[in-house]
Parts: C-alpha cells; structure tokens; sequence
C-alpha cells in the first residue's frame, strides 16, 4: 500500500469553496502512478515494454468535502489481479485529524502497443506474478 | 431526457492520444447543468433558493476511447428521485456513429446554505415533484 | 475573424466564485481551434501532412472577471504571420454586455515530425499564403 | 526565493506527449502560494484579513516541452510591489538537468471583501512593508 501525500491546489477548489469532485479521479491516479513508482515498476517501464494501462472504469463516494489548505492521504492498493483485469482501490483521508473524506476504485487492462488487449499471464507470466505479489490481501 | 453534444477538446487529450477519463466526470456535469437549464430549473434558480447539490458519487464505465476531433453525445436523465437523493445517468456516444462510448451515474443530495442535508420532500415539496415529474421510467 | 461563443462550466470557477485564470489559456486554444476550422484548415489536417504547432508564448490581461451562468463570445484571428513564427490575438467578451472579460495573445511554430522547426515558406508556399492572407489588418 | 518541486502528473500531458501549455499557469500559482507559505503570510492568511489577491496578467514562455516521468523546479520571487499592484516571475527548470522550460510572471492587486481595489500601503502600511522586504533585487 501507498501513502501518498497530497497539497490541496487553489485551482481545484469550485465556487462552492471546495475541491471539485472530478479532482479525485486525478488524484486517484497520482496515488496509482506513486504506488507504481514505488514498487518499483514506474510507468515509463510499463510503456517500454509496449504497455498501456487504460482505465476502464473508475467509481467514487464523497464523504467529507476537502477544502484549500487542507492536505490529504490518498492510500492506493491493488485489490484484485485477474488475467485481463486489475483493480485498484483507494481512499482519501484529512492527513491531519485522519478523516476519511472519499473513498474508491478504478480498474484497468494491459493493451498492447496495437491497442489490443493484453492477457498478461500469456504475455509476460514475470510481471504478471509480481503484480500478483502486490495484491493486498 | 437532454442530449447534449460537446466537441472533444485538445487539452483534455493525454499522451496516449485520447481523452483522459477524468473529462468524462465533468462532461456529466455539463450534462446535468445543460438537463436543469432545458426543465426550466437552471442551477441558479436552485442557488437562489439557498440550494447546492453536492456529488455524492460518481461511476464511469469506459467502452471505446475518445479522441480529438470527435465530438460526443451526452444524454443526461434522472433515474431516483428520493427524500434525501437523488441519481442522474449518463450515455456518452459518438455524435456521428451512434457508438457508445461511457456510461456513468452521478448521485447527490440537496444541502441548504448551512451545509445541511435538506429533504426536499418537506421543505420544497412543490420543488420535490417538480423533480419527480422528471425521471424517465 | 471567428467569433466563438462559450458558456462557463462550473468546474471551471474557484473559490472565489469565478472562473480561474488559467482556463482562460485553454478558451484562446477552443477558439484558435474553432478558427482554423471555420477557414477549412482544421488542426487534423495539419497533423496529416505531419504538422504540429506547439505555443511558444501565451498573453493574458484580465478585465473583469467570468462567473457561472455567463456566455462568453471569444474573437480570435491571426495577428502575424512570418517565417518561423505565427500570432494570434483574442478578445473575451460577456455575450450579452459585450463587455470586455480579457484579452490575450498566443504565438507559435510549426514543427515537423521529428520535433524540427519548419519554414513554412520553404516546405510549405501554399499553405504559407493561405494562412498570410487570413492575417486581420 | 522559493524553489518549489512539482513532479508532472500524467493527467497533465496532452496528445502531442507533453505538458499542455495551459498547466504551466497552474504550476505558477502553486509556486506562489508555496511562496508565501514559506515567507509566513499564507493565502489563508490573507483571506482572513478580508483581502483577496486575483491575477490581472500571466504571462508565460515556452523554451522546452516538459514530459511524464520529469520533475520540474519552479523559482518564484516577488519582483515589483507597489502602491496597487504587484508582480511575481518564475523559472520553470528540470530539477536534474537545470535546463530553462518556461519563464513568466503574473500581476496581481488586494481586493476587499466587497471587491473593491484595496490600496495596501493605506489599509495596511505593515503587511505593505512585509511584502516589500520580500522582492528580490
């Protein structure tokens, strides 16, 4: 699991005065992109073997709203890992009193440099078997 | 039912040459915005009132990849309208292919100018079956 | 001259209950955009013959400034147009009013596909003279 | 001086594959408001004296396209501050490289809680002071 740390920008606030909701869907992907870094299998690594992950689905609940100044905690995790599928999961919490102020998943699927889909255990069981490793049981 | 039609836009392209999928939450927005201005109840008639609406959560299921140069079809629609919540659904498709590609859903409720959650059923009854009379069966 | 109307979106205001500053720079691209297409010179068809043109400046002055509810009408047109590098300048208008909101101004290149400046006098004579004769004098 | 890391996210690039133009005048902002967190006069600050500080220009140019996976550094300074207006500039480099991506400022003026231009040295000689001692000569 990742602990990614995150300022509330000016810009990301709305004319209600707090962060926009289409906000977390970017900061879910930081958090993924952190994760990734972390382990050691950056993105850029991914796409050099000819690798992209698009997003196929993303889903948010919004419990306390975030305000400018505040920082935040986005834990990210992989929380499934099947052939063509993998799912993160996060949740954003006030870093300070530890309120959680939404939570999430996104889920993805290997494509090939073609655009086609990718089952990674045929294509590259090595990597597939570390990702599997992540999984947070 | 309000179809809107919006031209993709260069910014909101990534480096995998599509539209990156946190467009797609605000697309819904514009939507949504676009469906109360055609029922004759423009937000600003609801900020009058001493309403917000804040998202409650979004879902977004991403079927084909969308690219600069296209232009989409949003068709906005209530799906529940209850005492304390509310639920919009979403189809993104190809203005010119018909071709589907998202599918989301937005949830919210109505909050009054102190940040309380109001159901609108006893406050703004009037307002509550305005709303009812709205969703598509 | 095009004349592109634009209404604000809501994600697009701050918390200081206007529309943030730097989607101004993102307009001035809607509209440069919208030009082009309007004189049958879309950025597709300059991407086809392996054209880009990044921004090399952006210009902004900001009169009064942009809530949500507002249409703005943004005139664009092509100031300048050399060897090397080409201007064009904007003017955001409310609508309704026709008070000015802001003016800006952006400047650019063209490269080829493989990243290289390119005179367009030299590769290129015709589209050179297209683009000289849309200059607004 | 602030010198203020900011790691591109992936959301921030666009189909040319680099930063798009418009993010840079986003990056500026949250170099200045790490800018005045550091020097002790934080935005919240500020708004709790009533005061707000819109931008009335930005002005940006671009030398280098910045990428996915680069760490950029921004320098921001105060460089004018005077009776009504005042003016940041910002250096935007690759943190490992040192090479220059884009230089610009912004102009800023105080505004009241009931939007009015506020003239600092009048309604606030010591805040006024505070901020003089800051610009870098």
């Amino acid at each position: 699991m990742t602990e990614y740390l995150r300022k509330v920008q000016y810009y990301e606030t709305d004319k209600m005065g707090i962060v926009h909701h289409s906000n977390y869907i970017r900061w879910f992907e930081e958090a993924r992109i952190a994760f990734l870094d972390e382990c050691g299998m950056p993105f850029e690594k991914l796409e050099e073997q000819g690798l992209v992950s698009p997003v196929l689905s993303v889903d948010c609940k919004y419990k306390t709203p975030v305000s400018f100044g505040q920082t935040v905690k986005i834990s990210a995790e992989i929380k499934e890992f099947g052939a063509a599928r993998f799912k993160f999961s996060y949740i954003v919490c006030d870093e300070k009193s530890g309120a959680i102020c939404a939570i999430g998943e996104t889920s993805h699927c290997f494509l090939d440099s073609t655009g086609r889909i990718v089952s990674l255990k045929k294509k590259n069981p090595e990597l597939c078997s570390f990702f599997e490793k992540l999984i947070t049981k």
